[in-house]
């Protein structure tokens, strides 16, 4: 359950991409986009990504009686969007472990990366927090819906 | 429960200050604090004032099966915060009705009113949202706390 | 320059509609979305509606020197959006006065209007915010624009 | 300049603590602190950091027409804020490059570390983003400022 320290994505490697324009809101002093959204964007790209593959946030989950809980979160920040910039969101899951998973993103303005981060989850019961085995759903659902499957460890 | 227009606040109005510092990433391309950023800040006040006067949100409500849920919410821009600025925000209920009640609020800096907002709010069961008496224990308590009791309507 | 109060608006009242989904960041441990949250949605309808019209934010006004800066904001609230739920913003300009204009802001789900909001800008030099006609160009294109020719005071 | 990854810190590394009580607006329906926002926490605590030790951000690097640029940002959550905790945030300057350099942030409410975050940012000019060598004048103050000295690579 280690912070993932998966190689810089191209986008060749995502079979899912959304796309997301900046807000205003999100654009600091500096005239770029204040770092910590992109873990907020990020966000939107998984939800995005689960809607697609068919395994709704949070019910899919929910309905086994658990949720998903960060545990990690790293960015490498390579260059700023700005604002009213039209981003492409790709989404892929990079590992899936026993009671943990992580997501891969990149986010890309045209061809050039800009952002890509890294986001570990555990599957845990929503009031307790144990740890739980990821639903053999969501990893059957992510390997019809990869190109490359995800590493399991 | 109509939106409420109380005259210009001054300092003098307010019995209750509590201070917040502007974040970073509170401040636009412009250099000034987002204008929706102030209707979090009242938000802020009103917890800081609600704790102050033994009223602690939100058990206070929750106890009654209860939480306060906005009706309507206004602002009058006068003047722009700025990064770093040391605020004081400033808290008063200005109306208390049967169901709901008004929060007026003054953002200051220094002597100076940068803006001023008013927010309405009803108290109403958690999950019907059926509106409810403000409990006599709030507006006790406001009473004892306020220099000029809220209006009544 | 005062706070409008226009009437309670209905879907047919806009010519202009963009699509935004609530995003989790912005939903509270009520479960709905935190009122300021509206206010940063009607800012994105703002900025999407001036794409439309052809007035691009912010260098429709800059090519003159001016910026448009928020004298007041009022929302009120009738329903609350949830996670996920895929809103429509309707947004018009409801006023155009010498120096200052309104815009009014429907947010429906489906045919159910959330909240509306209005908001009134100044527009005004960048550096020392000295009020200033409103563009011809903008006003023309307002009028060509919307169904409704906005108040003009 | 590449992810820093320093050990799990202790409050006994930190000679800097700044408060900081969680706002309603960032916890989510989970009933926790939104993981993206403690970014934005670590970002008030360099702040702070830095007036402490008399290098106010931004005009310490401003004055050499720098400014600092995140390149990389790290989270480890191994427990939950909730709303109106009294966070305790320590921050300390870990690593300085020739460059860049590498804040450590602990985020503790009383003696338990919930999140542990790194951030390591290039000194820049403003319009180019040149890196640029970090002031002799912030590493002299650090060193002046911190009981263990930060690391030099």
């Amino acid at each position: 359950m280690g912070a993932e320290k998966p190689r810089v994505p191209t986008a060749d490697d995502f079979s899912f991409f959304c796309e997301l324009r900046v807000r205003w809101a999100e654009v600091d002093p500096q005239g770029i986009v204040f770092n910590p959204h992109y873990f907020s964007y990020a966000d939107v790209a998984i939800t995005e990504y689960m809607r697609e593959m068919g395994f709704t946030y949070p019910d899919g989950f929910s309905k086994y009686g658990t949720d998903m809980f960060a545990v990690n979160a790293a960015a490498n920040y390579r260059a700023s969007a700005r604002f009213d910039n039209l981003l492409r969101l790709g989404a892929r899951v990079a590992r899936v472990g026993n009671t943990s998973f992580s997501f891969q993103i990149g986010v890309f303005r045209k061809e050039e990366l800009l952002v890509d981060l890294t986001l570990t989850y555990v599957n845990a019961t929503i009031k307790e927090r144990k740890p739980t085995p990821v639903p053999k759903d969501f990893i059957e659902r992510i390997k019809a819906f990869e190109k490359t499957p995800p590493e399991r460890k």
